[in-house]
């Protein structure tokens, strides 16, 4: 079966607290970077098999949903490439 | 001075271990998804002021090289999207 390289981005919802994200920006702004915000969230990469592009979006999507976002929390994109 | 918007995307470089990756293909498998590889790398979006997108993608490069990613084990993408 042909193999999908995909990637999900996940990104704490606006409303959300990221303290770590929040101190990496005030290192950042002491040393003098002229920053307004800084936000970290996952960029996940993985490889599945699937019959077609449409059905490794269908899985990709799946995992990301229930697995590997916190869909209260975050948001998430998956991104699959053509075989 | 206008603000821009950044993505700096880090991955661990192939050869690194991932364990947390690892550990959430597993599991993802033993579930039933029919997954080769799961890496999980980091998606830190920021606002900079710059005078201009030539300014504010060497702003966000340095920042990315000499503190967000860790150039030994990890590669980085800046991507500045025009103010």
């Amino acid at each position: 079966m042909p193999q999908f390289e995909a990637v999900v981005t996940i990104e704490l919802k606006p409303d959300i607290l990221d303290p770590a994200g929040e101190a990496t920006g005030h290192v950042l702004q002491q040393l003098g970077y002229p920053l307004e915000q800084l936000r970290i969230g996952r960029h996940i990469t993985l490889t599945v098999q699937a019959a077609d592009v449409a059905q490794a979006e269908r899985l990709v999507g799946e995992m990301a949903q229930n697995l590997l976002a916190n869909p209260v929390m975050e948001t998430y994109q998956v991104q699959v490439k053509a075989g």
